[in-house]
């Protein structure tokens, strides 16, 4: 392994931002890397703020990102940043994206990879061409206990899965819509900012990408129905969803950003003939088996007896919550394994556990399939392509 | 109030019957009324049994329900039954009401009223024709805090109810399809004794009645998948269904026997734009109420504050748990409160608090438009009537 | 088994009681016995009223429980009673007693016992004469995970026990000293009905018992702090005890009722070398394992796999809760069995599942060396005999 | 505020410990500072090692902590350590405190602070005639919900406080007896590196502290046993212990690290006689507040309405898990504001929120007085001064 601490930057994520600044910390929570460089802001003096307050060389501080991928690819080797960070709004990320693609550098883009089906297989066309990894960021996948799962599942301890459900009910929409000055994210209901969908696109590929990465089922048709109860601007924040896998297995998600007094109620349960497991996000070191027999045993992070996965998932240990970012953190962790796997040997073809950009692409294609069904009155629709 | 014990008869709920004895218990508990006559099996020798085992006159235990129904109307005043509580397999019920209202007894009938929406729209005009009254025994509305979940919608204090989701998750089928030992319950999945649908006609309808029952919204239209996942013989023991209620609320129903490991989860959620509510059957005692501003308040049976009827339906104080024999209770002692009222006041028109012969009548047609609405594959079917 | 309903008379339990009522209601659940006599209240109008919504013989409803002792036991062998329950403040047990011994009635004592561990020594020496029996109301020892959790220690599953943790912390003492409507139970705190402790004497008996029915360790010695916090009259309210048991385990036992908002807070923890158990009264169908090797496992009421006690124990199956009156009525049962076992056999000896007159003097005996190593300033006491 | 990156070292936590990285992470979470030098392990090579790992300087890698701090103090003003963590065994945190202060860095000691109250109150002598800041690492306050119960208590919302209860159950030892494979710590349970005491030293001062951090009560007297029920040794590894506090109060505290399938349950539950509040390590975001009138609120990490400290100490929004790190994370934020204010003006007396080498002295005063009570029979004993 190259014995270097890797070099990020950043495109987005200033003050007031939620998400940039939980990348920075899963980014820099093992040591492994730093960031050292940032287009924070579209805002000059605020993008330099940022950049003030994580003690950054101001010169590599900008207010454009073009800039930032045009001066940064000029660095010498000692320097040069071995990966680009992109937190902006969803519209701009295919942009930012390729702004950096072109100079050869990889990336970890903020779901959702982009506002559209099209937009997304462009860009994974265009990762592919330029031979870089794109790290997306289903942070829930990092979690522990959901490898723990996702492993209980490819061993066989559930039996034949035959029904999936996922639940992603959030509450803050409600809030919001009652206290004005908790506004902070209008550009989240802004359709030129977001594209076509809301709900689905925030949360919907979570719960997507979730049960996909836990049982490894692939979606061969869904029936959606989609409200518009608060946000309006023709935008969804409220659906569900009857799927059917691939194999015969059905599915049932309920994605919600109108279910007032929640907070973010990820959960996904998976039923086998033998076994089913139940995972809530709300106590995310916690894993139910529950077997045919009536016998429920948790299964808890950090406890012996956990797959190699889910051990090397931890950092504190039982007892000890480590939390969202150490679990966004494993999914840098295995980008980074990657990035000094390219660098001894650029052609490798190893693959590593964090999410990708074809990931992005299926998050797109169930979004897309999903307003599709519901436009055509709760039909079933084969998953778009 | 007339001021005697009530006198009930029961048909089936012999030896190895789950439900039967329920019945009896919940009927008896308050010491209001006393089963003194029952055509408990129809083997003469079964029946005799129960009967002993219930201390019951000799005379007045059946080995079959005709034979109740004519020797019981022969009963001097004194000894005549107030009630009849029928407690036998699905297709029965139309034809044992039928034998008992011809005589003027007020029933008590154990869900689902009957195995079609034809046959329980006939059994309402026989009741309605009889002038008698007819209890259906949705139990998990007679408890305490489904009454304060149901005041806390009316009141108003969710604001406008835009969603529903209720699930029933039972996992007793594939533990018993295991385990031969515990298959006592054959007849549950032979058409012939149930009727065309499983899962939606056994479970569906409870959850179908406690969300109307909470929030007093119609289902307008809805959409459904089904499945046979483990019982075969034609029957679903797995659903989904999408619904819309008149006047713009959403729902979701979850309604499976084949979810392994499960117990009897049964939950309800109701969101409105001011707040939300949950109820879960495994902890029946709380009562959760989330508000759009983030403050969970948790309210307990027994506790104070509550509504009246969640105050008279509770039984044992603040930390005691009644269970559910006590909510069935809240059943019964509503519906003995009917027989004493009719019997003063013969034109009495007062409304009481227990499921009726029309309850059964709607849960008919919500199973029947499930069923309809997933064989034309998912198609949004107008509620049968 | 002589095959006839037993029958019952009560003391106490009248208009405004909480407790007489459960034990009715536990008495009849089953259908073994019903109460046909009683002296509900030492107002004879309000005995009366008792009677009459209970629709008893007005002839059996007595204003005096001596009156009702002599005339009862002048009723012939097809009425006369079997039992009498004793449901009056704590001081009059052991006199109401003794006036229904000395007719040779068999008991059915509400705990406390009594108010002194001489005086219900007394009473153990009366019964013991009498050849009578006397159960006493140890109710939360009749849940079936309460006999699960016995089995399991007695099994040796936990490995050797060291430690046992018990709670018991009530809160209605702040709420009913904040909201003068909710004082109905004066004579609680009335030294002169309730003996010299109160939380000891009402709960602390409760925690003594449970720990003892589930591991079968006898107190040695004990050390403990009580406090007067909000009661007054020189009553405790509030107590905490450390325990030695014989055989070198340890015991801690908190008990107060005047833990602001708790509600009926019991529960019982279990620590042996191999695994320890968790018990708590507000989830009452659930018995936690937890494994050494770090492996929880959830056993809960209804389902396989329990010991014969907790099967016979259950009414309702897997997921439907039984509740507080069923546990109680668990009791009652294997009373019922005792009394028809030595109506058969007067001579018998074979023992039942319900707590006796020993465990009484027990629970006095605890009582009164908490009392006493309080004084002491936490010396160290052993166990009163 | 002076505007740069500051600078630590780091003694111990090298290979297979568990504290160190744990310093580590949550020393440079929020990008203020970072650790630039280390003597890692007395072993070089797995000193060099673990420098190695997290990419430092190999210059300022040491082997000997003394040698770091003869070289460190040398190094010129834009290199210099502004602190030193020490992660070491507890019987060596006096000897390295003392060659660190003597240079005049500022520290950060693992707890407990010393394995003796001479040796602590030494160390608080030493702080204080050094000038130089101490903080200690009870991380557990620095929870959000830790900070908004100390704030409930503070504004008086749960009225007077009269009772506190403190468990603080681990099951570790149980699992390593039992799995030598999993004997890490040996060190542990070797008195000559702990001190005489095992679980008070080792966790019964986090929950001395926590009680204390969230109620601002003083022990005044307190009455213990103590057990060596695995360890052996002459090392306790279980006690309980009651408490008088200085004004009424009662605590009682139970501590164990032989607690069978126990993680590291620490709970707190404070009492007033309006209101009494449950905070739960293994729900750390969760604070219940129970109301004299039996009502229950809980309050969750991100939500509105809690006070700026809490709103503070949080990273991530309302249902995101910041986990156990961040809370640590949240005591170097306090210590690293009072490092930059005393560098802006040396004379400052600002306080803080973080634990200092006070809190170590009365952890300690806690232990030897719990230990001394529990030699002399459980006799009420002063806190030891």
């Amino acid at each position: 392994m190259p014995h270097r601490k890797l070099r990020g930057g950043m495109v987005g994520g200033g003050p007031g931002a939620f998400i940039g600044p939980v990348h920075r910390m899963a980014a820099e929570l093992d040591g492994e890397a730093a960031i050292v460089a940032g287009a924070f802001s579209r805002d000059p003096e605020r993008s330099r703020q940022a950049g003030s307050q994580l003690f950054l060389d101001p010169s590599r501080v900008y207010g454009d990102y073009h800039e930032m991928a045009e001066r940064e690819s000029q660095m010498p080797a000692g320097q040069r940043l071995d990966f680009v960070v992109i937190a902006t709004p969803n519209a701009t990320h295919a942009a930012v994206a390729a702004a950096f693609l072109q100079h050869g550098f990889h990336l970890v883009c903020e779901k959702p990879l982009a506002v559209s089906l099209d937009e997304a297989k462009a860009l994974e066309r265009d990762v592919r061409n330029a031979g870089r990894l794109l790290m997306l960021s289903h942070a829930y996948t990092g979690y522990p206990m959901v490898k723990q799962a996702r492993h209980v599942v490819a061993a066989g301890e559930l039996g034949t899965v035959f029904k999936v459900i996922v639940e992603y009910h959030q509450g803050a929409l409600p809030y919001r819509l009652h206290n004005p000055a908790a506004q902070q994210k209008a550009w989240k209901s802004d359709p030129a900012q977001v594209g076509r969908s809301l709900a689905m696109a925030d949360i919907g590929i979570h719960a997507e990408n979730l049960a996909r990465y836990v049982t490894g089922l692939e979606i061969e048709e869904l029936c959606a129905e989609t409200a518009s109860v608060m946000v309006g601007h023709g935008l969804e924040d409220d659906g569900s969803v009857l799927v059917r896998y691939r194999g015969g297995a059905r599915g049932l998600f309920s994605i919600s950003q109108v279910c007032t007094g929640e907070h973010n109620g990820l959960s996904l349960r998976v039923y086998g003939d033998r076994r089913s497991l139940t995972w809530r996000h709300e106590t995310p070191d916690l894993l139910l088996i529950r077997d045919r027999d009536r016998f429920d045993t948790t299964v808890h992070k950090g406890g012996p007896s956990l797959c190699a996965e889910a051990i090397a998932a931890g950092r504190l240990p039982l007892g000890h919550p480590d939390g969202m970012t150490a679990g966004f953190a494993n999914l840098y962790r295995q980008f980074y394994a990657a990035i000094r796997d390219r660098e001894e040997n650029p052609r490798s073809d190893r693959t590593f556990d964090f999410p990708t950009v074809h990931d992005g692409v299926l998050g797109m294609a169930f979004v897309e399939t999903v307003l599709q069904s519901a436009q055509s009155s709760a039909k079933w629709t084969a998953m778009a392509r």
